[in-house]
């Protein structure tokens, strides 16, 4: 038997990303144990613990008085068929593990368990080529080894075994992550979290024996929960199938934003090392990234800011920027950073100068950047705003929103929400890291605006959203 | 009679950043009024309330009784001259208010308010003559108009009126910074406070009809409380002065580190609108920083960044540095960020690599960036630490810094803290902006250590610490 088509990945990993059923297979009562970790996770997650069948036969004694749950002496014993199998025994017992889940029936594998091909080991490179040998023979998928698996907010699946104290865990929204290392998608998640990044999926494969990033990447296609996908990608399994991947990605159009690391030959044995895979050559990545419309970023700020920038706000159809603040030097700032980024910060024309002057301050600056000042109000906010917005000089708005000033309130918010919906183009809202700035966010935040709290993320949200079609050309600098 | 010649400089504004005695020239009771904002920003940081002479014809009668204040009628009742005359009056009663204070003899002004040439207006701009030319006949000095003055953690002068409940006011440290723009400085310093980076004294000057940035850079060269400079910048009022203020800077030894806004021609229109400067060409800015050593940043986060790595690490004598830390992904991650910026991430020597091995676990990977793995402990990170930096092999290192792994205790800080004493190489702590990551951090910054809280920043600090000869090399990717 041979990996099922291209065509039929969304069949294929159905049941792995919305199990019905799950057995855990080295669930364990103790504190500390991953075993324990990983269920507290499930349930904390919202997963039914009815639907779970906890696997260790050293448990099935009188388990079930002291812990409330029940226990199972191996796979054979669970009275139904699960959708899934997580794994979570030490490396030399997983071949006996998974051929009894597949005997049971079971089809959808996550091998969470480490000391495979990364420690650089043969047997872990000899269980491997097994387990994809068993997969194949049983028409089976296995997600792993040496990964954290999934965590899903449509299907309520958290195999990640750090407890939501250490990793906080994001809301629903959007964007569905695929990535080869566990740690970058914990820590990731844990961002999203305070930086209110709505996440739809995610999914970690570790050292991918079966399941790779071009078989994620075809799921999240066709997914409809999913509309922006974010790639961490160290080297992928097979360059042929990924292009077919980021194809079907196109074609459905939802954006791919990637990063890619060990970019540099000299990091090619740390990359080695990590998930037992080849980096390749980054010339080849950038080209099929630009093939393919992929928004490559460089670290994971930018990672954040690009999913936040497209899939909280429209699409800008141009480059030309309106900067609105209520402080003079910052909004210059802003402006370097945007005009830096390819971005436009053409002038305001002088007959909607003329419209827009008598209703602003005397002393207010209508050049863009504009400056309402310090003693701008709300109202004045939403008159520039909703007049360079509905008419065709501007395709997108950044709002530099401080801590609250007497005149600009907390009304704000609601101009803001108001003038991305009547006119169809994004208003990005930068602020700063301070405690007073942050707290202010909530006034946005609330209302489903996204804030970027740094000059330099809100110009790149707005690069992203405005994607030139050479996002490398820069304007020169006079 | 003219300016004093720039050796001079110290003497000139010694008295204006050190007054023994402030008169404060339109001081208010009033909740609300800028002339009460001043004053309690003032007391609130500390400077004595004895040594304030509050000026005001409308509070003189039976204030004193009402506020426990004393006011005087005019400046010349007050009983001794102060060195120092703040001024906070509407703009056309600001020259005869400045006659008043030189005629009473005192020889600094900061005058805060606003409408003078940055308006745009031709009686804006003649006042403005005329305040210099009353400085040059009185051989005083005056900081402003349209500015909000000093803030100085030596000194405790603050004249800033916006209350530390919406800008915190930072601790003391070793950066002192110079700006045109008050809203730019403000905000600074209350990011200065949230990313625990110490300011010695800053001042803004506005339309800087005297006292301007060469001037204060001059100054700040021959401050015993200053070692690294941080300038904002739209345009310089005298090339030629500028440029031997930043001789001076370079003989001082003092790091100069600048943002220069305002670099495009599409932006000078809001530039002239700011205060009242022209930007003038940023290819000649670039030739200046480059030829005086001047550390040039694009964004408010890298001024930030830039400022904490120079005054809190010591220098890094070349560009090898060492990654070490807890996950792969995040790893890999960091060290392609920091070789993107001209770093280089070498291998450890062989040799070395088989004294440190036994010690650490066998799943660990020595390959740079180092993963000690997520149960790595803090004895092998010290140890890993210790022994590449005592060796010639690495300049620096990174320590990625996550929330606490059950090896890796709080005891992390003092090992990072006697790592850098004992080699006096930097290491630099990286982590991430999320909330676990945010207070662990603790664990570093009370022992004095800076923490960045991204992993682009923390290569950014690296890169400032490393500074190439020509800091915008990159590397070529494979």
């Amino acid at each position: 038997m041979t990996n099922p088509p291209l065509s039929s990945q969304k069949a294929s990993l159905e049941r792995l990303f919305n199990p019905e059923s799950i057995a855990i297979v080295g669930a364990s009562p103790v504190e500390g144990k991953l075993g324990r970790a990983v269920v507290d996770s499930m349930i904390a997650h919202g997963y039914s613990s009815e639907r779970l069948f906890l696997v260790n036969p050293s448990c099935v004694e009188n388990e079930k008085e002291e812990t409330g749950k029940r226990y199972y002496r191996n796979v054979a014993d669970i009275p139904e068929i699960p959708d899934l199998s997580v794994i979570l025994i030490p490396a030399q017992r997983v071949l006996e593990a998974t051929k009894e889940c597949f005997e049971k029936g079971i089809r959808k594998l996550i091998v969470m368990s480490a000391g495979f091909s990364e420690t650089g080991s043969e047997s872990g490179r000899e269980i491997e080529k097994e387990l994809l040998s068993l997969a194949k023979e049983y028409d089976a998928r296995i997600v792993g080894p040496n990964c954290l698996g999934i965590f899903d907010n449509v299907s309520r699946v958290d195999t990640f075994f750090v407890p939501p104290s250490l990793i906080h865990r994001p809301q629903r929204g959007a964007v569905s992550i695929a990535s080869q290392s566990g740690s970058f998608v914990g820590h990731f998640l844990d961002i999203c979290y305070s930086e209110k990044l709505g996440i739809a999926r995610a999914i970690t494969y570790g050292n991918r024996v079966d399941v790779d990033e071009s078989d994620v990447l075809e799921y999240f296609a066709q997914d409809g929960a999913t509309r922006v996908i974010g790639l961490y990608v160290e080297g992928v399994s097979s360059g042929p199938k990924f292009l077919k991947a980021l194809e079907k990605c196109s074609e459905s159009r939802k954006q791919v934003v990637a990063l890619k690391t060990g970019k540099y030959a000299s990091l090619e044995g740390a990359v080695t090392s990590h998930t037992g895979a080849l980096a390749g050559s980054y010339q080849a990545y950038r080209a099929v990234f630009k093939k393919f419309g992929v928004l490559e970023v460089d670290g994971i700020e930018k990672f954040i800011d690009a999913c936040k920038a497209l899939t909280m706000l429209p699409r800008a159809k141009g480059k030309r920027i309106l900067i609105l603040g209520h402080a003079g030097g910052l909004g210059l700032t802003l402006a370097d950073n945007c005009i830096s980024l390819g971005l436009l910060v053409p002038q305001i024309p002088l007959d909607l100068k003329e419209i827009l002057g008598p209703d602003l301050l005397s002393f207010a600056s209508l050049s863009n950047p504009v400056d309402l000042t310090a003693s701008g109000t709300d109202e004045q906010a939403e008159l520039v705003l909703g007049k360079c917005l509905t008419e065709p000089f501007f395709d997108m708005a950044i709002y530099l929103a401080l801590w609250g000033l007497p005149q600009n309130t907390e009304k704000i918010g609601g101009i803001v929400a108001r003038t991305i919906a009547k006119s169809s183009k994004p208003v990005i809202v930068a602020s700063l890291a301070t405690q007073s700035c942050i707290e202010r966010g909530h006034v946005f935040e609330d209302l489903g605006v996204p804030v970027f709290f740094s000059l330099e993320r809100a110009a790149f949200a707005a690069h992203c959203l405005a994607r030139p079609k050479d996002s490398d050309q820069k304007l020169e600098c006079k």
